[in-house]
């Protein structure tokens, strides 16, 4: 593999509150996820994300949450059905689309927010309901999920394109799973040893698990964050250490 | 001409909450205006609503208003700007695109809702900002329009397809515009008046105004209203003398 | 016992919707639980709500509920904390006494709205958040409470007088908690049965369990509902026979 | 005069978003006006900025505007009539008054935020509203007013207890009134000459206005901002000069 994406949420601000330094990192990422106005985000903001993303050639996806604007969509919904699910996705999903019309610019992929991708991870009827609503909008979209959750199965059984996410900053179980954030050593915070561990990823499609073993993990996009100083660091470290290795970044949705 | 298009606001609920029957009025309409979650209407209910119009053969459309649940987006916004209005209705159509999509259906045509409609009767700059939003999302999409109104001009500029309003229950100025609520008169009652009333703007394509002149008035959908007991019989009567008169009702926007 | 009251939630619209029967209901209810504007209501309808109240001398209460307009405060808020519970309680309070000055009325008493009160009748943090909100806010507040559940307890533990509710068309476990909804004959719904068993619970401070038990049951309040043309009908069958038997209704706030 | 009040709006955030450098304005001001949740705030950030006010010894005051959360209040509401304002002043009013009741502290103030204040400076409705809002919820709360507006007339004729605020940056016209944004002039930068103002306005009750003329000037209060680096500079050299004049910076409310 000689190309790999790099995505970052973005346009996650509302009315007159911003959030995170989009400014830096559309400067970093290869694709960003913006925020549809449920938990983040309003039809301004996006337009003028869509616009940023477009003039930087960027590719763009929609990051649909739950209807919580105070909670930011971190909580889950309880008793939340299926077909709320899916109403929800496709709302959010459509907005974008159009405002990305209106800004001359195309929704290449979806990627769920917070909690309603938390929940989706491990929850097979919320994974297939973001799944179908993705199918029934434009079966096109891709549809970035988690390695090895009910996303991934959720969206293969739907026959949608897949982009695999990584995480760089995060420690791997045997299974391929996240390492939970309530375990010591579950986020990596030394930019250099981030950035090999992705170069691996990347060049080998595997990762050295928290037990030491070496374990397959197919990886077409890293996640990066831009809410700290710190992210920010490592995003440069990785995009410079990928430079490097002569490893190129552009938008998986392109290929 | 012997089709005449019938519309009706629909799914005007929000939550747990219901506004008007709409049960009864899709039984007379031919395309509904769906509200998009600004000033009503949820992704939820929203997808009721197409879904209820997809089985009985009803056209969908559009209906965007101003940001503004808790006043029903009755109240102008000031200070406002065109782009900010070009992007919340881009929103609006799209989030019903996608949702129509999910309930197998497909939006055909846009028509504005409360003060974002009757402030952009009069001002150019909100009208052109409607018409464009609707442009870029898709420029299939027919806009309804009252006749010589802003509406009418920023249509006809952005090459739009048009479909010509009237009222079935409103008196008309020479001008073609409506009488002011506020002026005596400004509101017609009497069903069977109502309805000679139309079937003559849909046979002759006129009208008798305030004053008693006959004006033209291009009529190719004729707005009826759910709110009150007596509006249903009015758009029942409305129909009835229709059939009788061998002028059938179907979407403008099939044609 | 002498005297009893009928408590109903009323104020249940927001903006341009309405819910529930509130003029049928403020002829039956002696205390009104008000919607403070978090899960339903808003300014304006409560201070219409408690003018209304006011003219029919019925003591006026808050009602609190998570902030969750669009699911009606029916869904629990995973992960929210005592803290922030306290504070959207006190919030909600506060709101509704000054709106009630503003009417010239005052609130008399505080009963949870929904998803805060089931958590709250079963976790004991959220109960005690309940408590140390109304305490803090005016410690002379009666606390409706539901007999036998966590929001007793904890009203006791604050030193707040409770006022001990039953439900007149629900049947009981012989721990005198509420027979679960899941299960049959859980409701009951014949007008003479339910005006007869409230008589009792009145006259003997006793019910009739689901097993023919019969248990001691404090009976300050009995909450009636208007969501329903039957439950209007209940309401009115029940003051009908408690008036026969000799029992006055009065708000228990102000004894 | 040996004494005067800072005051500096706080609270501004909303969940997980943040406005404004409320560390550092707490260490400046010595009475903080705190958003109540209709253009920003919300039942935790009130909490916590009262809190935050005790623990240094500043008076709170609620800060009420227009339901207009993604506007930031700063939109006037068109229709909005005199009883709705009331309405949502007083509710402002309560809510503030009982989270601070939780926290330990007590409201001592009102001041109107955004379009809500802007409004009622010129309009004597408005100001009417307000006041009367005040009024009934507690008369002894302290109505900050702008000198020679509609506030200042509306708060007399209810016979509040009034602070006059003057603004350290701002230019004033002959007759008191702030000289419009839209005019040159009409904000000041220079740390120096806004101390050296505001020193004349506090030991002399005057300032020269923009055609040169020494006018009366009632000082209860000065209005000091956070939103720049500059303006945390301009506060802090404020208060510097004012020390070193021997004049005390207290809260108003106090008095």
């Amino acid at each position: 593999m000689t190309s790999i994406d790099l995505n970052c949420d973005l346009g996650e601000g509302f009315g007159p509150w911003q959030m995170g330094n989009d400014a830096a990192m559309i400067e970093l990422a290869t694709s960003v996820n913006i925020a549809c106005g449920f938990h983040a985000g309003d039809a301004d903001i996006m337009h003028q994300t869509v616009k940023l993303a477009k003039a930087r050639g960027v590719a763009v996806g929609a990051h649909p949450g739950f209807r919580d604007l105070h909670g930011f969509g971190r909580r889950p919904v309880p008793g939340i059905t299926a077909a709320e699910i899916e109403n929800l996705v496709a709302y959010q999903i459509g907005a974008l689309q159009a405002v990305a019309a209106l800004a001359g610019h195309k929704v290449s992929h979806v990627k769920a927010h917070g909690a309603l991708s938390n929940v989706a991870c491990e929850d097979d009827m919320t994974a297939r309901a973001i799944a179908a609503a993705i199918k029934a909008v434009d079966p096109k979209l891709v549809f970035v999920v988690l390695a090895s959750s009910k996303l991934q199965t959720a969206g293969e059984a739907a026959g949608l394109t897949l982009a695999h996410e990584v995480f760089a900053d995060r420690a791997y179980e045997d299974d391929a799973t996240l390492v939970s954030r309530k375990k010591p050593g579950a986020v990596l915070h030394d930019p250099i040893e981030i950035a090999e561990r992705v170069l691996r990823m990347v060049q080998d499609g595997a990762v050295l698990s928290v037990t030491g073993k070496l374990i397959k993990l197919r990886t077409d996009t890293v996640c990066i964050h831009g809410d700290t100083a710190g992210a920010v660091e490592i995003a440069r470290g990785l995009r410079a250490r990928l430079a490097q290795a002569g490893i190129t970044v552009a938008p998986f949705a392109r290929g």
